[in-house]
């Protein structure tokens, strides 16, 4: 079962097989359907810990708690925290476990979210950690697909932009490995989606192509998934100016994809896509952060109820 | 019906006809007579989207939501939020409407409520946009002065500090111009009310009179309202410096005031009111922040109720 | 009645006789024993103003407040709120009597609290005024021993570390002060107690000894109570650094120590207990973290209910 199985929390797209997947697609349109507010974790409180800046991930979790009817504590940087007294993760989550009754974390190290589940007798959940992963954007992300009309199954899918340092681009990478969909991954040589990530798409026997130019594959993508030059993760100024506007998705680019073509994005947006294209009904990065309320509602109550 | 008419939200005083000002100042009122806490909003997300420091005008909304029984999510400055990663105004509400019910929004530039309230689907409440506006204060001010047994008609208002800068002085003389009152603006000549603003208040046939000095017109004084320099928004230090102690009201000035004299600030004060003054009954700038709960109350009541 | 003598607020451990001790720790243990989130203060506000960084005793408070069924605003420093503007402390605070039930406050100045308290009409906690006073943590300190097992009277216990700056340390000698017990004080000579702390030691004639070396002692106590260095109140760096590691609790210091002896911290720590000290039942330091919520929410619930 899926509330027993995640009892410790969602830390990595890797724990989720297709049934686990499927579960909680289903979950989450129930919320859609069923759109009202609830009472259901009235008497819970959430923790949003945020290690690093954050608008839409942390301000979509606070919601969807307030529309169970939960309260929030938390803090987030930019606020001076107890941890610039040189305070570890550890002691931090051994206090905070006290506070609430979940926690969501964001923090600049890849381990994080792990490492807090380790110490927490509460449930964890990854809100992004460091390069690493982003697994509730992903869930979101594939909620996002299935409701705007595309099958997971059989899907042709380019995932573009910054594939080395995009821990969005990575949980989703894992959780399309439990579907049969053909992935083109593009990106500039520098951003290449790293070994290790290859790797593990091989071991599942993913059918994935890696490219550099979107545009002579345009009119053969289902979705294309475009995601920000994660410029905070990249050690040199030189490099990032290099690659950051390699990418530009203009409004013509439509004109060669299929009628039922989807843009997608996590957001922010810098350049990348050009602010002509948001009108079209094609571009759905908008409704990507609708879709992430009922996800989130759905996670939230699946972890935190009684 | 004020909550048609003000579906888009709050954004500029201007858009305020005598009966609007006369329904909101009633609802604000029956909100004082019936001071208890109400659920009417519980099911209900307010977003505080705080771009430049403030606490009261966000405390202020933000106690005033609670006290309907409503929920708040949001930023503020010093939070170093997704904006930092460069993405735009219009895409940062463009998300934030997907997780609330209405925005409250400050901004350091003056015409961000209006291009907030151009991509929103929920309303827009704009709570400062640099040395532009803030509608919501200026109706606060208007509820202060006619609690406090004063008349709009008729009254004799001195507006004094930095009329060039000060957005709660745009918005409030605005508002006044709906109501036969005589205005006296007093300021050092570096910060006069700008011409733009004037030439709004001669089309609406406003009788207004620009002076530096308040001593000699004290006397005739039914309010003074009084505003701080705001340094922020001056490009020079030094020009900040010549100006920053033009004014300070001390209590000797009492004595020069009729019986039924009020003395009002929007706050912070800095220097620019002496301490000493507090005491005495006839400076109620401290009462203006009371009156901030009520009227938030009955603007959030009518723009976010179902 | 504590209700009563406590209107104004909690702003030092001073206040508080045997009785009033007694009789919070019973509240406490209510709490305690009767763990259910409750709705006594869902009608109610609480401001929490933390002037300096933290993040356990504000989510201390504010998950106390959320399970009492009331709502939060605040601020806390790394905002720039609007004292940046330069408004005086009492400006603010009868600004925010106005948007809230109660008022949480802490400051650098250790005189803060209890100059809030003489501007505000709602009652103030004192969580923690400069290198003065944090007496709700002296509190929960309190509740910690008596639930764990130890007797106030009659006890031995060590108190360690930073007795200069350490505020906690402050508050907790002075309720101890109320009890039959011995108090080593044990610090480098630099952070010793202050004289005007011992004075106050001595006219209640507590027993105390100064030492600076725990380990000859430290099979006599029964408590020890560590604190940090208060880094941020040492006005030189270099005095900071010879002081900084001068003492680490190791776990072989555990073999020296009665079977029932606790060891205690208010954290956050940094280096001077290690954390293989962490998984012995004889380290209850997180514990304390635990208490902190039923003692606050008995806080509370005295203060702000009806």
């Amino acid at each position: 079962m899926f509330k027993e199985k995640f009892k410790e929390g969602i830390i990595t797209a890797k724990d989720f097989t297709r049934d686990d997947i499927d579960y909680i697609l289903n979950r989450a349109q129930e919320m859609i359907r069923n759109d009202i507010n609830s009472q259901l974790l009235s008497n819970k409180i959430l923790a949003t810990l945020f290690f690093e800046p954050s608008t839409r991930t942390r301000l979509s979790f606070e919601s969807s708690m307030h529309r169970l009817g939960g309260s929030v504590i938390g803090f987030h940087k930019g606020d001076v925290s107890s941890t610039t007294k040189g305070e570890s993760l550890a002691d931090t989550i051994r206090t905070v476990e006290n506070y609430s009754d979940g926690i969501v974390i964001r923090h600049n190290l890849e381990g994080a979210a792990k490492l807090a589940a380790k110490f927490s007798r509460i449930p964890i959940i990854n809100a992004g950690s460091g390069s690493g992963e982003h697994p509730t954007q992903a869930l979101l992300d594939l909620l996002t697909i299935t409701q705007e009309g595309q099958k997971l199954d059989g899907m042709n899918i380019g995932i573009m932009g910054d594939l080395k340092y995009g821990r969005t681009v990575h949980s989703l990478t894992i959780l399309l490995s439990n579907y049969d969909a053909n992935i083109y991954l593009i990106s500039p040589n520098e951003l290449m989606l790293r070994n290790r990530d290859k790797d593990f798409l091989q071991k599942r026997q993913v059918k994935y192509k890696e490219i550099t130019q979107y545009r002579k594959i345009l009119d053969v993508l289902d979705v294309l998934y475009m995601t920000r030059i994660q410029k905070e993760r990249i050690p040199d100024v030189e490099e990032y100016d290099k690659v950051k506007s390699f990418y530009v998705f203009r409004k013509d680019d439509l004109n060669n994809t299929k009628d039922n073509f989807k843009l997608m994005h996590p957001l922010p947006r810098i350049t990348e896509i050009s602010p002509e294209v948001d009108s079209s009904p094609k571009a759905i990065y908008f409704k990507q952060t609708y879709y992430g309320i009922p996800m989130r509602k759905a996670i939230l109550a699946e972890l935190l109820s009684d």
